[in-house]
């Protein structure tokens, strides 16, 4: 954990969230200002700052942040009518807080949705 | 292999493609329609329509699959100033080949970019 990251606060239950899923390795949490009718963080529990800080050893947390998302998306209702994925890594992909993490966008078309 | 997809016949070698990565689950290309000064396709070689047509048994690929985007980015000089990944699932997704793929996009900033 890295206290002095919002999304470690939030997996560490030390910030408030509303959880959709959680394993070993994943929290997914309702988005506090949804850019879609669904709007969940997918996050890897581990602090890593971003898809270029990882390493093959981290292939299987890798693994089961795109197998959260299909369990998501389900328990949320739009595994049928689709969904995006997002993933903004550094200063070019507008990343804001730098601890990796997947949007999923759904719940209407979100084609045109950033 | 599927002989109706367009993707498949790529990853077969029997259509044409700038490869930027393989291995033995990937091949990742550059997109024939780039959005952005960098734009390549990540793509598992096993045919899966989409995110949600994966179950427990394709966290390997699905984790090699976010593993290549780190090598790609790497390859394409993106890695440290930033990229966006995005993965379009199912018609509120916009999905148009039904081959899960993941877009990396790069090489300026692409906040905006869809």
């Amino acid at each position: 954990m890295n206290n002095n990251c919002l999304f470690c606060r939030i997996i560490d239950k030390e910030l408030p969230s509303t959880i959709v899923h959680e394993d070993d390795l994943i929290l997914a949490i309702h988005d506090i200002h949804p850019k879609a009718p669904v709007h969940i963080l997918v996050l890897p529990k581990s602090h890593i700052n971003s898809l270029s800080d990882t390493t093959e050893r981290d292939d299987k947390v890798l693994g089961q942040l795109l197998s959260a998302v299909r369990i998501v998306a389900e328990k949320t209702g739009i595994a049928r009518s689709g969904y995006k994925v997002v993933i903004n890594n550094g200063a070019d992909g507008g990343q804001i807080v730098p601890h990796l993490h997947l949007h999923v966008l759904g719940g209407q078309n979100v084609a045109g949705v950033t």
